[in-house]
């Protein structure tokens, strides 16, 4: 446990050199290796209970919400009428939690490779893992990747709520599985990424975006901050099939639902597409 | 230098408990005491050179952009006509080359309280020191408060580039010091001060801005992202005299000047307005 120096969880990773965000311990829940990677749980003294997964932040119980919040309501609200949801990853559950605040939406499957992580979610993190208590969700245990390939043209919406490119999620960056997102995706339909940090990886996220834009209608770049992400910021790549651009959201929350949010907003979607002048310049080449 | 521990630069403030961002240090380039404050140069490994004041990162120079730009442009791009500004603070010279780059500009002045910082900055951050080039800038090493008692009614901007409010700074977070940039305003002024951070300071920001509120004519909050600032982001008090509110820019840069740019557009003055629900909830009392 050697992120762990002093007292402070320390995250240094390979895609942000030379920067870490550290976090004061107040106690290891958890820690142990999955059949897929390191999972870590630990109560911080500021940000509630934290999870990591090979010594990554995934979540902080404290501003959790403005991501799960920005990766499944961007495309839910850009959709006019979603149904049939798929979520990638997410095993911790917040997605889903979110997703389940749509009345309309019917039925919300999510194919997480790692069981591991549902179960220390369900045990340290059950403000997002209460999630999984909607009866319209259905939990698949297997490779996303897979599960798409088996349900084609089926999906109003997907979410791919992974963890960075490095280790098991790296072909989750890759334009194959994009083109697998597509075809799984129904006519209308739209998925939402999450898609790094424009403060780190620009040199990433230009040619993904590049390469995907020549079989989805559009491709767009959001962002939300989050404090204890890489730099404070996170991305999502949101592409549509047979759709226009989801910069303006085709629907709003009721007052009651927009009461419980917490970071989402009918003005804030719209604003996260409005990306700094040396981000938007790299990524779209426009001035 | 105890901040500097197995090589990395800790940054441990009061202001945010339980967390810091750390940056891998190649070389100090200068550490003494100035009458006010430790004074702390180092060469990141990652960030370019960076300034750091009593243990607080205030410059680095790869995305410092992001602040000078938005912290200057906000209120130069809200007003119609400036010609006359004034920046407290800001010894780094950032704020001044964003000012300069103005041309119906005519006069800019700093109030900085300690050489030290001019001095370091002319010598290690060539880039941002380069504001002091500009002939329309003048420089007065002296309270700021007591400059603006001496010229009532005399600017169209005030831009007020503080360090946190702990020690020197402090004063610049309380209502007198805005009375003050009030009364130093002509009519139709604007203010936009450095406002800490919507994940860190809502307690702080809360009071201020519902007490200046009862003097100026309009009071809003923007925020940027920057990811050496506390919680990836930093916020912007901008107050007006005699002047509507300042969401929608007045003048719109000119496509040479937008080219020279790294964060700012209309576009994102405009969406640089609008805070996760939570922060505008909590700020304005707004659902």
């Amino acid at each position: 446990m050697d992120l762990i120096i002093d007292g402070w969880f320390h995250e240094r990773g390979v895609l942000w050199p030379g920067q870490a965000m550290s976090l004061k311990v107040k106690k290891v829940l958890d820690h142990h290796r999955s059949d897929f990677q390191d999972i870590l749980v630990f109560e911080s003294e500021s940000h509630g209970n934290v999870l990591v997964l090979d010594g990554v932040i995934q979540v902080t119980e404290r501003d959790e919400h403005a991501y799960q919040e920005m990766i499944a309501h961007l495309p839910l609200y850009a959709h006019p009428n979603p149904k049939k949801v798929l979520v990638i990853g997410g095993g911790d559950g917040g997605v889903l939690r979110e997703v389940a605040k749509h009345p309309g939406v019917e039925e919300i499957i999510e194919c997480e490779i790692d069981e591991g992580v549902i179960n220390v979610s369900k045990k340290y993190l059950p403000s997002l893992a209460k999630g999984y208590d909607d009866p319209r969700v259905s939990v698949k245990i297997m490779d996303g990747a897979k599960f798409m390939d088996e349900n084609q043209d089926s999906f109003d919406v997907i979410i791919t709520d992974s963890s960075d490119p490095v280790g098991p999620a790296s072909v989750l960056f890759e334009t194959p599985f994009y083109n697998a997102m597509y075809k799984s995706l129904r006519e209308g339909g739209i998925v939402c990424t999450q898609g790094e940090c424009m403060w780190l990886h620009l040199d990433l996220i230009r040619p993904l975006i590049d390469s995907i834009g020549k079989t989805y209608s559009t491709v767009e770049y959001a962002y939300t901050t989050i404090p204890t992400y890489p730099s404070g910021q996170i991305g999502f790549i949101i592409a549509t099939k047979g759709r226009g651009e989801c910069k303006k959201p085709e629907r709003q929350p009721s007052e009651e639902v927009q009461d419980g949010f917490q970071y989402y907003s009918t003005e804030l979607h719209e604003a996260s597409f409005v990306l700094p002048a040396f981000a938007r310049r790299s990524i779209f080449g426009k001035k």
